[in-house]
């Protein structure tokens, strides 16, 4: 399918702002009609997340989850384990990582479900999705000392019954269940 | 649920960077255990993203969908319709406006399926999800001038299919695949 119609291209760009988790960048690009228009692009590192699924002792598909403070909503939020990937570290690797920091737990099974921008209109990097199986206790989470994270464990329908409502208000959440229910090897029943 | 050991305070903030799209706070807040951090926080107006649903000739589900060049990622992505919410607009209103601007398609029925943060831990604004059917042809897209969109229709199937590969990169898509699933009043086979 020829996209020429379609594609723009950067002309120029220079930083104009930075911060601790983030950058900003405006830009120059050339549109497929031939005028020229300025955006602002936000720059950061790649993200992860990671639907860990288990089996409860009644025998019922659940998440492990996450609930902890968001500064951007001001609210709490209940969310699938996930966080910022360190320099050097794979995917799957920061997957992990950040599953056994927030959760205590150790995955069997990790499957990548998919990799995304999490607002490619403004933002540069990507958010990897994945989903863990088999999972065993480790002895506690290790948190950062200004990390105050519970983890709970949910029965998966009542997760998928009330995304898009609070705590459920993490919308790359919302994305990892997509990908979790389109894309897993072993889904879920809702 | 006592979550006062989760919930941090806001003590001070000022703004730091402004742009056309958005603006930068710097805060700083209490921690539950009294540790005072800085965040920076991405102000922004809300967006609205719609999932558009219809029957095809051949009495197959399918979207209407937009392929569109994102300026963040550089590339061309396969979104649901959707945009920034304008002054004085419900998100309704901006649902519909945005999906008939992108796909000159006018809704009978629109659905609300839930608002998120399109990224609670660094964003204070919110993304509203909907879904609408019953739609209706309109005489042509209205796009801006600098707006090159082509809007398709995609069997709903192979879009759940798809979700997380190019060129369906963006996850706010993704979200409201999720919230379609799962919430839509009438959702889809795939």
């Amino acid at each position: 399918m020829d996209t020429s119609h379609l594609t723009w291209k950067e002309i120029e760009h220079k930083e104009v702002y930075r911060s601790r988790i983030f950058s900003v960048r405006d830009t120059k690009s050339r549109s497929p009609g031939g005028e020229v228009r300025e955006f602002t692009i936000i720059d950061a590192p790649d993200w992860v997340i990671v639907a860990p699924l288990i089996t409860t002792a009644a025998g019922e598909d659940a998440f492990v989850m996450v609930n902890q403070w968001r500064h951007g909503s001001g609210s709490l939020s209940m969310e699938f384990p996930g966080g910022v990937l360190e320099p050097g570290e794979t995917p799957e690797e920061g997957a992990l990582r950040e599953l056994s920091e927030e959760t205590a737990m150790k995955a069997g099974t990790i499957v990548h479900l998919g990799t995304m921008g999490p607002n490619p209109a403004i933002m540069s990097n990507h958010t990897h999705f994945f989903c863990a199986y088999d999972l065993m206790p480790l002895p506690s989470q290790k948190l950062d000392d200004d990390e105050y994270v519970d983890s709970v464990i949910i029965n998966a329908g009542e997760v998928a019954r009330n995304m898009g409502k609070p705590p459920y208000i993490h919308a790359l959440t919302a994305a990892a269940l997509a990908l979790f229910i389109t894309q897993a090897p072993r889904s879920m029943a809702f």
